[in-house]
C-alpha cells in the first residue's frame, strides 16, 4: 500500500459500505492520483500521511458515490412536461412528439449537462444512460466531471439521430471509439425494449457484447401490456425470448423488471443477471411493484435508478433509496424487509457491479477510484442522529450533499459546482424551455 | 373589501388552491391584520396599496401554508431510534421504553420546537398533533410562531404524564382553557386509537365534542391485526362499534384507515368524515395501502399528514404529496390518479376542512389567515418548469422552501426561522441524543 497521499478526507463518519456494513467514527480516506489508497481512524492517518492537504467533514456521512443504474439524462429538458397520464397517452402525446421536433446533438448534450449538474448535486457519481447521440452525452458527462456509461442506444424505428438498427448501432460503436480509454467515460450496448428490438438486431448485440466486452442496458417487462403483447407477436414472454436469443447473462441490467413470473426471477438468478429497479417511474406511470424482496431472496443483483426526469421527475437516488426501502415493505408486509444498509449497498456497490465496475467504484476501498459524496447530518431535519445510515435512507435528502468527488477531483464543494457555474446551467434551461413550450 | 394593507406579497406564481385550481401569474397578495385582503395582479396591487412594504419572490410559488393533518411532534427526538422493524416490536422494544423512560413536560416542549421547526422550514404552517403534555406542545408551537391543533391525548393505560382515562381528559381539558382564545393554538379531542381507548371513555369524547364543538383524532383502522383483534374483543369491527358509539362524523379526523371495506368507506362518506393519509408511515411500517382513490371517489376529504418522526421519519409534506401520488397511482393501475393539483388541495384546503377551518386556513383567500410558503422552482433540480404545480409535487422538496409566514408573521425568510436561532435548536437536539442514547 502506497504510503503517500495528497488528500486526506476525515469525517464524522465514513461509510465504506463493504467489507460487510460498518460504519466507521472519525476515519480518514486517503487519495493518491484519484484512487483511495487506506481507510484509516484520523488521528493515524494524519500521523501517516502528514504531508497530506485534509479536508474535514465534522458533521458529515462520507460515503461512496451513488451510482444511478437506469437514467435517459437528457430527458431532464422534459422535466414536468406531461404527468398524471397513462403511459402510452403520456409517450404518443407529449413525449414522442416533443422528441421527434427537437432532438438533436445540443438538445443531448444540454440535456445531459443539466441532469449530471443535478445528479453530481445529489451525491451520484456514476450513472448508466440510455438516449440519443451518445456523443454528445459522453462530451457533456465528461465535461461537468461526472463519470458515466453511455448507452448505443438501438431501436427500430428512425429518429432524427439515426434511421436503422444498424445505424444505430454503427454510430454508437463509432462514438464509444473516439471514447475510449477515457478515464470516466465507458459504453454499454443499450437495446431499447423488447417491442422496439428485433430477433435480428438481439443476435448481433449478444456478439457484439461478447466480443466487446461490454454491458447490454435493456428495458425489460415493465409493464403488464410488455409481457401480454410479448406472447402475443412472438409466442413466448419476453425474458423467455430474449433468454432464448442469448440476451440474459452476467452482464444484462433488465431495467425495470416490474412483471416476473417465479421461473423468470430464478432464471435472472441462474444468469447471474442485474435489475434495475426505478420505484419513483414505476409507482407514477402506474406501471407496478417489482418484486424486490423475491428478487434479493433469491440472490438477484439489484441496482437502483432514477429513469429519466420526464417520468421520476427527479434524478435523486436518495429519493430512490427511501422509496425503495418503503415500496419493499409495503408490498411484502414485512417492516424488516430492505433495511437501511441494504439499500445503500443496492444504490452503491450492487449498481457498479451490475456495470462491470466492482473493482473500480461502489465502495469506498483502497484501490478503488475516490468517488465520495460527503452528506451533511447535522441540520434539524437530521437530528437527533442515532444512527447515520438510517437518516441516509430515511430521513436526509439529496439537499444535505455538500461535497462530491470523482477520481479524487472535487466536482461539488459546499453545494457549489466546480466544472459549470449554476448560471449557465439555468441559462441552458431556459433556452429549451422556450423552444419546448411553444 | 379593506383598501390598505400592510404587505404585498407578490410572486412569479400565486397559486391559491381555491377557487378551482389557478396558478395566477406574477400575482400579489396584500395582507392586513394577519389576514388576506385580497389577491390581484402585481401592477394593479401596487396601485391600489400604494403604501405597502413589497416581498417580491421572482421565481417562486407562492402557496396556502401546508397543513399536516397528523404528527406527534414531540417524538422528533426519537427520529431514527430504531428503523426496520415490525410495528409491535418497534413499539415494545424501542419507543414505549423509551418513552417510559423519558417523556416529560421538557422532553415534548424540546421535541415539539424541534418538530416545528423542521416543519414550519418545510412550508408546513399548521398541524394536528397528538402526544402527552398538550401544555408543553402547545407553548412550543406558540414561541416558534406556528399554527397548531393540539390533542387532548386520551388512551387507558399509565404514563408518566397521567394515569387514568379520566385524568388524561382532566388535563388536557384544563390545558385546552388554558389557551381558548389564542389565534393559532387550537385544541382537539384525541381518544389514541380504538384499542386503547373503553366504550365509557369514547362515549364521554362524543359528549365532550358536541359539547365543546371540538374535532376528534383518532388513529383507526390503521393494521390488519388492528381490525381483526376489534373484531375479536368487541364481536364487530372498530369503525362499526365507533359508529355506534356516535364517534364517526363530520368532526372526525380518522388517521390512516388503511383496511376499509367498501361499506366502511361508504359509511364514512355518509357522516362526512375525514381521513388522514399518512403514506409513509404505512409504507415504512409494513401496514398497508389506504385505499385513497375509492375514498375521493365516494366523496370522502382527505387530507394528508407525516405521522411522527420516529415512524416516517421525516416531518415533511412534500414527501407525502408526492408519496400520496405516486402510491395512489401504482395501487389503483392508473397513472392519471390523483394529478397534482388535487395532492396539494388535500395537503392544504382539504386539511384545513378536516380540522374545522375552512373558513380561516387552507387556501390564498381573502378573509383567511396569511399563512403562506414560497417555493423557489429556479433551482437546477426543478428546471425547466413548464407547470409550477407539477413541480411542487413530483420535483420540488421542502429544501426549496424559502419564506413563509404564519397569520402574516413572517417566521422564515430566507431559509432562516426567525423566531428561535438554529444553534438553540440543534443543542436541544443534542442533549436529548445523549439522553436517550444512553
Amino acid at each position: 500500500m502506497s504510503e503517500t497521499a495528497e488528500l486526506l478526507i476525515s469525517a464524522r463518519w465514513v461509510i465504506p459500505v463493504e467489507p460487510g456494513d460498518p460504519v466507521l467514527e472519525h476515519h480518514s480516506v486517503a487519495v493518491q492520483n484519484g484512487r483511495i489508497v487506506a481507510v484509516l481512524p484520523r488521528d493515524e492517518a494524519r500521523l501517516r500521511f502528514a504531508g497530506a492537504k485534509e479536508h474535514t467533514l465534522e458533521q458529515h456521512a462520507l460515503i461512496p458515490g451513488l451510482v444511478n443504474l437506469h437514467t435517459h439524462a437528457a430527458m431532464s429538458l422534459m422535466r414536468g412536461l406531461a404527468d398524471d397520464l397513462p403511459l402510452m397517452q403520456w409517450l404518443e402525446q407529449a413525449i414522442w412528439p416533443a422528441e421527434g421536433k427537437h432532438v438533436s446533438a445540443p438538445f443531448v448534450r444540454d440535456g445531459t449537462l443539466l441532469a449530471a449538474a443535478e445528479m453530481l448535486r445529489g451525491g451520484i457519481t456514476t450513472c448508466n444512460d440510455m438516449y440519443f447521440y451518445p456523443d454528445a452525452a459522453a462530451a457533456a458527462f465528461d465535461q461537468i466531471g461526472m463519470r458515466a456509461v453511455v448507452g448505443v442506444t438501438t431501436i427500430e424505428f428512425p429518429t432524427p439521430y439515426a434511421s436503422s438498427a444498424d445505424e444505430y448501432l454503427r454510430k454508437g460503436l463509432a462514438a464509444r471509439d473516439q471514447w475510449r480509454g477515457h478515464p470516466r467515460i465507458g459504453f454499454a450496448l443499450a437495446p431499447h425494449a423488447p417491442y422496439t428490438v428485433t430477433d435480428d438486431t438481439f443476435s448481433r448485440i449478444v456478439n457484439l457484447a461478447n466480443e466487446l466486452d461490454l454491458p447490454i442496458h435493456l428495458h425489460v417487462h415493465e409493464t403488464a401490456h410488455e409481457v401480454s403483447e410479448g406472447v402475443h407477436q412472438h409466442g413466448m414472454r419476453p425474458l423467455a425470448r430474449l433468454e432464448k436469443l442469448g440476451i440474459v447473462g452476467a452482464n444484462l441490467i433488465g431495467v425495470h423488471a416490474v412483471h416476473l413470473a417465479d421461473e423468470e426471477i430464478a432464471m435472472l438468478a441462474h444468469y447471474g443477471a442485474s435489475v434495475a429497479h426505478c420505484p419513483s417511474s414505476n409507482m407514477k406511470l402506474a406501471s407496478g411493484i417489482a418484486p424486490i424482496t423475491a428478487l434479493t431472496a433469491r440472490g438477484v443483483r439489484v441496482g437502483l435508478g432514477t429513469d429519466g426526469a420526464a417520468s421520476n421527475n427527479r434524478l435523486d437516488l436518495f429519493t430512490e433509496m427511501r422509496e425503495a426501502a418503503l415500496l419493499a415493505k409495503v408490498s411484502s408486509g414485512d417492516a424488516s424487509a430492505l433495511p437501511a444498509a441494504r439499500v445503500l449497498r443496492m444504490a452503491t456497490m450492487d449498481g457498479a457491479t451490475a456495470l462491470g465496475m466492482a473493482d473500480s467504484i461502489g465502495s469506498i476501498s483502497p484501490g478503488k477510484y475516490a468517488d465520495l459524496c460527503a452528506v451533511d447530518l447535522s441540520t434539524i431535519e437530521t437530528q437527533p442522529c442515532f444512527n447515520p445510515v438510517s437518516h441516509l435512507v430515511y430521513c436526509a435528502g439529496r439537499e444535505h450533499v455538500t461535497d462530491v468527488w470523482v477520481g479524487g477531483e472535487a466536482v461539488l464543494k459546499h453545494k457549489q459546482l466546480l466544472q459549470k457555474p449554476n448560471s449557465e446551467l439555468l441559462a441552458i434551461a431556459r433556452v429549451w424551455q422556450n423552444k419546448l413550450g411553444n
